[in-house]
Parts: structure tokens; sequence; C-alpha cells
């Protein structure tokens, strides 16, 4: 078989994982450390504060070894018990996810389905709990990567926990990207992945979780069927007594700390910012190249940009040209949306403006080939004015 | 809270994790790419032959995103189903582990359970398979690294058979360090590490499994409580068609493909003569020091030596002073070892002999603290004089 040597060029630009630092790929070839080191606790220490700053909470935050699959699963296998009912706020691909692992767990698996492209009404989640009063955790996610579409976190949270229901979050995507309050926001669980606004590699899932969680944990009637995934004990890992579990993903930690790092040398609020600005460039750009992006601007991602795809283009000839001519990935439409929909990502270290230029200029080229009409170089000059407009960002 | 800018020097000599090869740190720094790209499947291709190979099995093989011990709970949730019967041979912490995680998937578990410190007698085994015709599995752990010993697995593989049982194995510690036969010894599904013999980090977990496995996987009745674990799923990611599952570890996967090409490039069984060799050098050495190895030679690991703790001296305190003033770390005992034994890893990259010399060296200076009485360099010149005496080793 013949060996790819090189890692070939890519400007990724899909869902998902976008590029890493070069301070994070740097770290991540540090020499190996004993997981039960005792300056190893001291970097997951360290890590720990930094994700409580992360996701904004003064609770418990670590890191689990998998992709955010893995959090997501985690969230369920360890909050919920067999036949305890769950409402899942279903928009989308990701969300079927969920439906997929709460049923093969044996959940009572009650969902709120809305059409793809819309978002989570909180009034409709409110009428559902109101009907059953014996839901255990309502789930959702912030930003559903699938359909580009933001939930609206913080109300369906409230109602939740109005209802006595606890509250489980995906903020895979949005998390450093977006507005993210876990102690504000009054939620029990959320899980993310390091490969999306965090600029790290994939293969973690940095979570948090509330006491209030820790402590329906505790109550357990019986153990989640996961060890591997067991929250409690992870979180005794991570804790002051650093109790073994399974051997940790050490050179990953290394690369998370500093992606970390770099989130607060930033400055997170300014991190939102960046995602939110870049995307506008990138989202006009687009309009004035004739595009359209059916999602609603109130409730559409920053860090996910969905575009129509245009009457006479081929979907998959189009993407590869794109891979193999410009060296850019973007990403498909899944489920529903396939052939439908592109899937464009500004996310941690993929969100430049360099990327947002060359992306227009490789669409630009390419569409123009198919006959679609538009006038060359709008897009760009879009673009570049609303880079322009505001303070330089200190990326 | 203070920052440990520099990750500090080790010589990890523990259970595992050991040191990564220079080249797999390097490979790990390659930027990140997309888990969908055509060329990282070309990756991922590359990195399924060699795994076929190092496992010697011309079934499938492919890495699971997780520890060894996502492994072995992959198997258990994969191929058995709730209220199926398992025999789990028990002759160690990480077989206890294996029965922790088979009773909380409600499978029907028996134990084989022997003296920690001694091996599985397949003969045993037969007994219980007669007494039970219903065993679906038997699993067992070929090198237990909390005890040192090494289990007759091809015996054991080969009883499971004969009695209509599947086989899976725990080759975490030995794969790659020790024969190890996939085909040839008849075995369903085995599961490894990527941070021990491997020599690369903790994350990965290679596994293989057979036509016959994958065949049992497809008539189950129910799906798997896990969908992060399922083996169905990532075979298929795997497979021709590369369905998506969750996001892959991409710069993970460039370091276990390097770490690959180089257990290749030295030979496989090379590496096992290696294992052996260096093993061989450092039991000698402490033997020559007045200390006792506890685990008779017949079947003890060579990748791991178990050590008596000499009366008098204090664990913790020699560990710690191990760590501190020679930057080496080894093993404590686990479970009823626990303050009773030392255990010292000598796998992939942490298998050369200046590690065996800079441990002999820091014994004698430490024990010669404590009374212990032996008669100094003797340990050294025994070593060095077995590692002089056969032909140079590619490493």
């Amino acid at each position: 078989m013949s060996s790819l040597n090189q890692i070939p060029r890519r400007i990724i630009l899909g869902p998902g994982p976008s590029s890493a630092h070069p301070r994070v790929l740097k770290a991540l070839s540090s020499p190996v450390m004993g997981y039960l080191d005792p300056d190893y606790f001291s970097i997951i220490e360290e890590v720990e504060g930094l994700l409580k700053d992360t996701f904004k909470t003064s609770q418990r935050a670590f890191a689990i070894a998998g992709s955010g699959s893995a959090g997501m699963e985690a969230g369920f296998s360890s909050l919920l018990e067999e036949g305890d009912k769950i409402l899942i706020c279903e928009n989308g691909h990701f969300c079927e996810r969920m439906v997929l692992m709460a049923k093969r767990l044996k959940l009572n698996v009650l969902t709120l389905n809305v059409e793809w492209g819309t978002a989570i009404d909180p009034v409709q989640v409110n009428e559902i709990l109101k009907q059953h009063n014996d839901v255990k955790m309502v789930s959702s996610i912030h930003a559903e990567t699938s359909t580009g579409v933001m939930n609206p976190i913080k109300q369906i949270s409230e109602i939740s926990h109005q209802n006595g229901a606890l509250f489980m979050v995906d903020c895979v995507t949005s998390l450093a990207g977006s507005e993210f309050r876990f102690d504000d926001w009054d939620i029990d669980y959320a899980y993310s992945g390091s490969q999306k606004c965090l600029a790290s590699p994939p293969g973690l899932s940095p979570v948090a979780i509330s006491n209030r969680a820790l402590s329906t944990i505790e109550k357990r009637k019986t153990l989640p069927s996961s060890w591997y995934l067991d929250l409690s004990l992870i979180a005794d890992y991570w804790g002051i007594e650093h109790k073994a579990h399974h051997t940790a993903p050490v050179n990953m930690i290394y690369g998370l700390r500093e992606s970390l790092k770099l989130v607060f040398e930033e400055g997170l609020e300014v991190r939102w910012k960046r995602h939110k600005k870049l995307a506008s460039a990138l989202k006009k750009g687009l309009i004035s190249m004739g595009l359209s992006l059916p999602i609603n601007s109130k409730i559409a991602l920053d860090q996910l940009t969905v575009i129509e795809i245009p009457d006479g283009v081929n979907d998959e000839e189009f993407r590869l040209n794109l891979l193999r001519k410009y060296l850019i990935e973007i990403g498909r439409g899944l489920g529903r949306f396939q052939g439908k929909i592109w899937r464009v990502g500004l996310m941690g270290e993929s969100c430049v403006p360099a990327n947002v230029f060359a992306l227009l200029q490789a669409f630009e080229e390419l569409l123009s080939q198919t006959g679609h009409e538009f006038k060359k170089g709008d897009s760009l000059a879009t673009a570049s004015k609303i880079l322009s407009e505001t303070s330089p960002l200190p990326y």
C-alpha cells in the first residue's frame, strides 16, 4: 500500500474539526508523562481551572477521553437510569444522535420535533413538560451544526428547572466561539469538543457538571452501564484525590491546556466577537455572490454558515474541486439536508480573515464556471470592508 | 494557579504509559485534517493494514478512540447482550475491571478466580465450560500488568472454541512486545493500547476482530447500550464505505501510524526479542542486588517486572525519591498487592539499555541508604554483560 507520508495542506472550513493553533500542535509533541505523576496532576488541575473559566462555572469541569459524542453518551448514561423519562429537543442530525443513544440506554424518550432549520421554541418545551410531570431531564443542542441553528438554551434551561427537570446541553460547536454561561444559565451538564472553537485536535470532550447533577449521580439506584464514560469515576480522577480510572490521554491534554491558555490570552469575550465578526464578513460576502443563506439571521450560527446549493451545481463535484484545486474542505448536508446545502465553518484557528477571502475567491471561481451569475470581486470587497470596519482583533 | 510550563523530564518505567518515539511525537503535531477527507481515509487504510500485520490477522483491525479500557468495554458491550453468560478468567486487577464492566452491562458473569501472581490454568477453564454449556464468551488478559503474569492465551482460546464460546483477550500490554498471533490462536476480539509496547501516547485502543465475532454482532437481537463504543459502527467507519460515526482523533492516528511504521522498520519479531532481552538484563540485575522477583520466571512478563518491596523500605518514600532525584517513574502495587510490590515496565520506547542502567543505578543508591545489603555495582555489571552477549538490536 502506498503511504501518504506528508500530511496534505488543508484549509479546513467544514463543521469540524477545525485547524489547531501551532502552539497547540507543538504542545502535543511534548514527552509523555505518567497519568498518575504528581506533576501531571498539576497540569490537569490547571486545565480544570481554565475549563471552568471557559464554561463560566464555579462548579466542576474536566475533559472526557473521547469525542463530543462520548460527552453526549456520558451524560445520558451517567445522569439517567433505565426507564427514566427524558425530553430531547429535536431539530437536527445531532439531536437525532441523542435520540439513538437515549433509546439504546433504554431511557423513556419524549421528543419535541421542530422543522430542521428552525429553533426550538421554549413555549413548546413548557407545554410538553406540563403534560408530563415526570421528566427527569431535558436535552438540547446549543449550536446545531447540521442546520446552522442556535437554540435558546438559557430559556430552555429555565423552563426545565421550573418543571423540576435537569438540563443537559451540547455545546460542542459553541464553546469558546459564542456566548455560553454554564452557571448563569443554570445548566446541569454541558459537553463540548476540543476540535471546534477551542482550536485543539479532535479527541477530547471538555464537560462541565453542576453540583445538582453530581448529587443526582450519587443517588442512583443502579450503576451506569458504561464504566469508561461514568462521569462520577472521571470526576474522581480529576478531583482532589485523583483516584485512578482509565489511562488518561496525556498528550491530548497538553494540547487542550495550550488551547485554553490561548483562549484567555485572546480573551474569551473577544474570541466570541471574532467569531461573530468573521461570520458576518463571510455571510455578507456569500450573499453578495447571489447565494442564499436559508437560516434566519436571528438564529443563524456564527461559527457555521449554511448555504443553499444553487440550481445547476453538482454538490459532490463542487466540493471535490474546492478540495483538490483550492485545498479547502467544507461540509456536506446531512440527513434530509443532503445534496441541498453546504456547511462552511469558521471556528477556532480556522476563523481568520485569510480563510474568509480564500473561501470567497474559490467560490467565485468555481461558481462562475457553472453559469451562476454574479459580479466577480463583490464578495471579497464586501467581506474586506466589514473586516476593516472594526478595531483589530488580537489573534 | 501556577502553570507547569515545561513538561518535566521523565524516564517512565511504570506499567504504562511508556515513552513515545520522537518520530511519533513529531507526527502528532502535523496539521489537523478532516476525518471525512479522502486523503485521511488513505491514512486510516494504511493504519488498518499495519495493525493487521501487528496483530497477525487477515481479518479486521482498527483503532478505537479511547484508552485500552474503552477497547475492553467495546468488546463486552458489542459482542454480548444482556443476560449472556461470560466466563472471565480472573487473576489480577484488570481482570477485576472486566468483571465490573460485565456486571454493569448485566451480563451473566462466571469467574475463574486463581491466586494473583499465578497464571490461568486452561484445564480449569475447560472444567467450568463443561459444567456450563451456555457460555457465549470467555475473556482473559494476556499480560496482566497488576501481577506481571502472562496467561496461556493460545490454549484458553482453543478450549473456548472447543466448547462453543467466543474468545476475547486483553493484549494492552503485550501487543508488539511479546509474541501475539490473532489468527493462529483463533482469537475473536483483542484490544490493545497505544501507550505500551507500541510507543505511542495514550488515547487509542487498537483492536482486531474475527469474522465470526462480526457475524455475532450482526445477529444481535438488541442494539449495544453504547453508541460510541459500538464495534460495528466503528468497523463501518474504518471499512470500505467509511460511514461517518463520531469525529475521529485525527492527530492521535497520525502518531499511531508512525509508531506502527517503526514496528516494522525494527521488525515485529525483533521487537519481541528486544523486550525479552532487556527484561532479562533488568531482572538479573535486580536479582544480583538481592531483590526478590516473586513471579515464577516461566510465566513472568518481559515488559513488566514485579519486585517484592524489601523489608524496611518505605514504598511511597522510595518511589518519590526515585521520581524526584532520578526522574524515574515506576508503578506501585494495585489492590491486594498495594505496598507489597513495585512494578517496573520496559515497554516500547522506554525499553532501551540506558533505562535499564539508570533504574539499576538509582535502585542501588536508594536501597543502600535503607540498609539493604548487596555488593554495589554487581547489578549493572550483570545487566551489561547480558546486553553485550547478543548481536546489536536495530533500535
